[in-house]
């Protein structure tokens, strides 16, 4: 039984706070607002490593894949906590407005066949009788197997079963690494802050989400995610049941501000109108910005640092698909085991070895 | 002394409750929510008859000039109580971005110069030589006399106002007329479910409105206030010293519906970025929806509905800078005056004279 701090209580954090205590150990989370307090709370999510990463980001895509393959396990096991976080298997529509966004659609498809996926390239028309909301849309992409959650829900269970489990909530902010056997740095974009290794090596994406609602007499939300780039900005919208409708996500590099931009809103819009047009009269219930953590390549930092002190931070766009493998890994270490396939690669030792990663 | 219940606490109801126990009357004010639960709350705060009015509603525009007359008077009784309402002295630049607009402008300028008002009309240059934040404008139009106030230091204002002067606040919503010998129903949109005689003579006009934040880097506000007619919708930034704009509004027919909508907000963004470029980076720090009263022409109803009871509602965008007058003229008729000129036209008794008004 190994003494654990975990620093950082969004996703990667309570996941693994929860899967560590789960497996036996002693664990100490701290964060002054966990649950609520950072990137994951504004998330989408999309678990679809294979429509979020483009072709040529190879280890990206395996590591996402191999975390993919965990959720569903890790779901059940969560609901058995108590709390099911509600994934949801509604699968993924990608339009396109124009050919240069059709030729994307051929390459996605090519690449989805080649690794096996189930993946259907529709006509406009096609498209549009799956999805009857979509707009004027030139041809589209079916991807039935794509994997999405509620965040919020996921949050609040990861929450819970964590306390099942005894995990010890300190409601602080950690200025310097904790005293315990084994600490896992997991505060998302401010980590960098917290280790001299990871200093730079992390920033801050700032994003703008919204969350939408139907009001009375308008089209319920679509019954898939749908994705779309729309101006050469990629959005998303994650439907939430008949209730809601998440819209994102811009990304800029912005520092540390959290402040949600005109622009950003009136983007995001914009690009949604065109997508899925009753967005219009949706009611718009919230507006937010978090920050996703950036690493130096688009793979996160998951591994020893030094002594006992682990990074689990980094994970871009993905840090809800993630957090299965993620914690999978850390739990690993504890137990002198092999770290899950993919993990390897995501090893923090390459921020010694190349000059520019 | 009278004893008066007045209905409803926005800036009517908390004018008219203020006034009337200043002047001896001993008065119940009833609202759920008093200052934050209306329209008033939500508003721009411009005192701005002229470039409110389109010619034509010479009835209006004559009211609102009377109630604009005793603003200042009524602004420093106020500050005497203890919270200065911040009355801004600024004046309106209205922008024209096409010879349409343009034409508008000549219009405008015309019957300010045809009632004595100073008001300058510019070439575009000139526009942005007077606020640099303008966009590419054709020209403007500027009226350097205009009034704005901080609707919410006003309301804040005339409640510590009325509760010097022992006004009880009641907080309960009102669903019949209650018993005193003297009442005042000023429920907004809402007065109509009080009295037969406005049952469906006050409607629900509802507006949009967001207040935005200039981030760090960003030019400040403008100085002065900024109108436009942007794609057939008029739109208004009204600046709150450097630390604020608030943009607006909308306007709906839609019912009770206070919900903020993606098209509202996109539009309003849209229309203000071509005013004023520079507010597409501010921070979108409020987003809300207000319900103004509409009466069945553009004049609001205040005077007799029947025994005892007096109407003051039906203001439509006029509330802010009708509350003086409206008070007065409340106040005038409990101590059998005459009320202020142009408070005639605004008898409800018009509402039995003709079929349609």
């Amino acid at each position: 039984m190994t003494n654990l701090a975990v620093v950082g209580g969004g996703v990667i954090g309570l996941s693994t706070a929860w899967r560590a205590a789960a497996n036996g150990h002693d664990v100490t989370l701290y964060d002054p607002e966990p649950v609520r307090g950072g990137a994951s709370w504004l998330a989408g999510g999309m678990l679809a490593p294979v429509t979020e990463a483009w072709p040529g980001e190879e280890d990206v895509l395996a590591l996402g894949e191999e975390s993919l393959r965990r959720w569903p396990g890790f779901a059940d096991e969560l609901a058995k906590e108590g709390v099911d976080p509600g994934l949801a298997e509604h699968g993924t529509l990608v339009v396109a407005f124009d050919s240069a966004d059709a030729g994307y659609l051929d390459i996605l498809a090519d690449h989805l066949h080649g690794i096996g996926r189930a993946a259907d390239r529709l006509t406009g028309r096609e498209a549009k009788r799956l999805e009857p909301g979509v707009g004027s849309v030139r041809s589209g992409l079916h991807v039935p197997g794509d994997l999405a959650v509620d965040n919020r829900k996921l949050l609040h269970a990861l929450y819970a079963a964590g306390v099942n489990h005894k995990v010890r909530f300190v409601r602080e902010r950690v200025e310097r690494i904790p005293d315990a056997e084994a600490v896992v740095l997991a505060a998302g974009a401010w980590t960098g802050r917290l280790h001299p290794q990871l200093a730079g090596a992390v920033r801050p994406l700032k994003g703008e989400i919204l969350r939408l609602k139907p009001r009375r007499g308008c089209l319920p939300p679509p019954t898939r995610t749908i994705r779309a780039v729309v101006e050469g900005k990629p959005i998303y919208l994650v439907p939430r049941g008949d209730e809601e409708l998440v819209l994102g996500a811009t990304q800029y590099e912005a520092g540390f501000d959290r402040a949600v931009t005109a622009r950003g809103v009136r983007e995001l819009i914009e690009g949604a109108e065109r997508v899925f047009p009753a967005i219009t009269e949706y009611e718009l219930a919230e507006t937010a910005a978090g920050l996703r953590a950036g690493s130096r390549d688009v793979l996160p930092y998951v591994g020893l640092l030094d002594d006992g002190v682990f990074a689990a931070t980094g994970h871009h766009r993905n840090g809800l698909l993630m957090a299965p493998v993620t914690a999978d890994a850390v739990v690993a270490w504890l137990e002198g085991e092999k770290p899950p396939e993919g993990v390897e690669a995501a090893s923090p030792a390459r921020l010694h070895q190349k000059e520019h990663v």
